[in-house]
């Protein structure tokens, strides 16, 4: 049974951002503290008592295809329909086209109960999300006003179709072809791993696609975006004829069963109606503009499901009575045995850390995009720009294995499906990969985030942190520890950077070789600073005799734990930084 | 399509392993290296074209409940009879009772082809082995005549069953009873994750089982081993009445599909007939005579998956295209990405080191159970009590990690069952939790084989480890980078073990609360011995004009990726296991 860690994400909104900055942003003039907990608190009741209860079930079920179309789980239609009369489904889409306009950093944490309690669920409403943000940015205000307003209402929904057979990461592999006639054009091709594809969900699904005009140049530069409507709509919305689009399979997956992963077939007739997006050329450059969204919503799924993972594991380890724990009574519950202890507090520690990172990571974004001082939203987009591959990657990875973890405190009954600890650690493997590799990730990162700019939004992001670390009043020993170490792990993150930025200027390979291990180490440094931040703030509550003591020493004894558990990864993963890359590049790739 | 890493072992057995002591064993004077590629090349071809070919078949399948007893996937039957027309089954078992005797480092190399290809498979001859060393060293020759024999020849399978619901990694608490009757015992109790405990490979079953005489004492003393059969035998083996002993139901589990999972019911009518094994109330004491083998045989499983989910992942880097690696011309392989190489080093180097640490830790046992001069004897037999913790926690624990990024390096073909990928990466989650999970061999590590002789054991292997590694010639590179890399390691091994060896005397808790961070230092530890050693071996071959390059260069490959990528891993560690046991200790159970 999951519940909403409203807690904590109120602890990280109000207390560790900035609230003031939003409530500067004439976009956001509306935003309240008060506001954000009425919206956290709706959503909490709607991830506990609608979409958990169809977490197991739809995972057994699995979405199913039919020749008529793809069924979804039982209760996904009716959740669904609850989901779009609450509004959640334009929650962040633009308000002059029916949606709420709530900031980024909100929408992440409320994204974040959606994927605990049904990420099979989470992903229909997620790519809707990504395709209006294409359109609202990019498309016509015909298009805007026939798809994006009843995508932002979740009466249509969305998707992104990249993908194809030959073409995984590599878009500029592409094949799908456009040909043109008369305002639109006809698509024909493949497209796979397409989420939500074709589902029960809602009437009509506006699918954007990369596809080659006939005639445009080779590789990424000859790529448009399309608009193909499962049904073509007339201009009042109203439903026309089939498109020639079809769903020909769903594919068997490790986890998110419940979510239909499409092979699209685009132009098996006469080819599909599609409409160009924008310029033509240009698809790729507008995929990326809603990938970055599309990626901080991946990322925080990582950390999602290792909170659920967690919640389940610390309500095991509460209640199985099991040995005798060193310093306590038998019978006593395993959560006494310090190995127990310390797997639930790695797991504690390092999800509040993943969570405080990407909020910061939504709000920075969210003041780049809307603040009115220039210079504050040109600082605030690199910052977020540059922590997007952090949070995809880190938040991913650190997901899977502590989703591994929370299946270990079950001991033998996490190996078995009907527990419910088993499945976390399925449906957490995609997120490391999904919107782009880690890999793919850390090549962003050294690349695009780090290395254009000189490093200098890293910079800006260290110094900042340093100075509000060493403003933090340190009596308490969790406080000390936790700023000792996260000061350090900063230092090492700079070290590490600069280092892997000589290597870039000097030969690319060198620092692509070492490029994970640096984002990782930047994750792991960067939640040291968050978590250091969150001590001193609780410390202080408690000395002012905050009432909400568990809580408050709570979080002490996570930052402690992560300063001296986890943080030594830094320094490791700084040696593998710096020594590493000849290992990689120097071993042939015949005998590796 | 697995394929048995003979070239591996073969340097392993031959070129780490010091194969004239096995030799001076009279046990073992059958023994030649000859004879041992003999057997690994029988066995990689059972391997590849007996249980490979059932690999997936059998995942996809499962086993199967029915009223008249448990049903294997297809082909298990098949193989299952020529497995044991083979030999296979006895090839550990003692000579007298029809075994091969062999020595345990061969049964561990032919345990990791079965392994790998086919886990689940495996579990039934692994099981049985246990069984066939337990009624070796307790049973009476009656005993061993009737059951020992026939499971030696693998005419009859065996089981154990330890577990019960209340009763998971704590053994005190079994519940099963005993009541005496005439000459034998008539057994009443619940049993549950009995693997094979019900199947069709073979007419009879023999059970195992702990359980609680009338009138014993509570907790561990009052728990003896029985011989459950599930068909009553006659003297001459032939096979009378059904016992009452029933698997009632099977588990729907993660992964090992293929393998049943029992519960079994004990005495429903009117009690099993059961034998006594050895004396009452050392039940627990057998067991875990014939759990260091098991330990064992599961911690080999960890990089035998491993090393079958590398396989698979370099043939995927080696054919898919995609992308623009640097310095390649595309269209090129992914294995052209320094990212993919690393993570195929990462597998590689891993595997190699800790299939190293296995067999160096069977052969010991081996010696420390055979051979003739009782100094080497005892010696032997504790250096491989010391390894067995950290060959099964080691070994898992990175099986998982590495399963994952076999999953990585496919993308999102990874999380496509068809692709197999994902299989690995289900089935080894259970091997860090069955026959004692991480944290228990953690305990077991530090209370009874690095406490109760205050590091004897430890210190005797550092002091030969160092000396090896002194005395290798190292003008290669890779040599003198690894050989470096790990004596550091071993320096960092030593202190931090001798840190919780302070803290243990202290308090016990304060080094059970970074126990696993220990264990784990001490697996990186002993495998960058191991490789550094394998380093300087193939530097040597290589200038004396060994003409198989490419497995000697990837040798060397390996050692050097490993020392600066996975043995900085070793101080972080170390951090944790000094500075980390307050942050568990002092943080309430409440608070967790």
């Amino acid at each position: 049974m999951y519940r909403a860690p409203l807690k904590d994400l109120q602890f990280v909104i109000h207390e560790l951002l900035d609230e003031s900055a939003v409530q500067a942003c004439p976009a956001f003039a509306d935003y309240s503290p008060e506001l954000a907990d009425a919206i956290l608190g709706e959503a909490a009741k709607f991830a506990e008592n609608v979409l958990d209860p169809l977490y197991k079930s739809a995972d057994r079920e699995g979405a199913r295809w039919t020749p008529e179309g793809v069924v979804t789980p039982q209760g996904f239609k009716a959740a669904y329909k609850q989901f779009t009369e609450g509004g959640w489904s334009g929650l962040r889409a633009p308000q002059d086209h029916g949606g709420q306009g709530a900031p980024s950093f909100i929408g992440t944490a409320v994204e974040e109960l959606w994927s605990a309690s049904n990420l099979s669920f989470k992903l229909c409403p997620m790519l809707t999300q990504s395709a209006v943000e294409a359109l609202e940015h990019f498309g016509t205000e015909r298009q805007k006003a026939l798809f994006l307003t009843r995508m932002a209402s979740g009466e249509w929904t969305g998707t992104m179709n990249l993908t194809e057979p030959q073409a995984g990461s590599d878009l500029g592999a592409v094949r799908t072809r456009a040909v043109v006639e008369g305002d639109h054009y006809r698509l024909f091709g493949q497209k796979i791993f397409i989420t939500y594809g074709e589902h029960d969900l809602a009437p009509n699904i506006i699918h954007l696609v990369l596809a080659r005009v006939d005639g445009a140049p080779p590789g990424v530069k000859g790529i448009s975006m399309f608009i193909v409507p499962k049904i073509l709509a007339n201009d009042d919305g109203s439903l026309g004829e089939r498109n020639d689009v079809q769903c020909i399979s769903i594919e068997h997956k490790l986890g998110i069963h419940g979510s239909p992963t499409c092979v699209m077939a685009y132009g098996q007739r006469q080819g599909a109606t599609a409409y160009l997006v924008g310029e033509a050329g240009r698809g790729l450059e507008y995929m990326f503009v809603m990938m970055n969204a599309a990626r901080l919503s991946v990322g925080l799924e990582g950390y999602a499901i290792a909170d659920r993972a967690y919640q389940q594991a610390a309500e095991w380890a509460r209640t199985r009575v099991q040995g005798k724990p060193p310093g306590v009574a038998p019978p006593a519950p395993i959560i006494h045995h310090p190995d127990v202890k310390r797997m639930l507090l790695a797991m504690r520690s390092q999800v509040e850390a993943l969570r405080a990172v990407a909020l910061y990571a939504a709000f920075q974004l969210d003041l780049g995009g809307k603040h009115p001082d220039e210079a504050v939203r040109i600082a605030a987009k690199a910052r977020g720009e540059l922590l997007i591959p952090v949070v995809k990657a880190c938040s991913t990875e650190a997901g899977i294995e502590l989703a591994s973890l929370g299946v270990q405190v079950h001991g033998g009954m996490g190996f078995i499906e009907e527990t419910g600890a088993a499945q976390p650690y399925r449906d957490v493997r995609i997120t490391t990969i999904y919107e782009g590799t880690t890999g793919i990730q850390a090549n962003d990162f050294i690349g695009r985030k780090i290395a254009r700019d000189r490093g200098a939004a890293l910079t800006a992001l260290l110094v900042d942190a340093r100075r509000e670390l060493n403003a933090a009043d340190a009596n308490d020993r969790a406080v000390q520890t936790s700023r000792q170490a996260a000061l350090e792990a900063l230092d090492v993150l700079e070290h590490a950077a600069r280092h892997v930025l000589g290597a870039y200027a000097q030969a690319p390979e060198r620092a692509l070789a070492v490029a994970v291990p640096l984002l990782r180490l930047a994750g792991h440094a960067l939640g040291g600073w968050m978590l250091a931040k969150s001590a001193a703030i609780a410390a202080g509550k408690l000395a002012d005799g905050a009432t909400d003591t568990d809580f408050l020493r709570g979080k002490l004894g996570a930052a402690r734990f992560y300063a001296t558990h986890v943080l030594p990864q830094v320094a490791a993963l700084s040696r593998v930084v710096i020594d590493g890359d000849d290992s990689v590049l120097e071993t042939d790739a015949t005998i590796v």
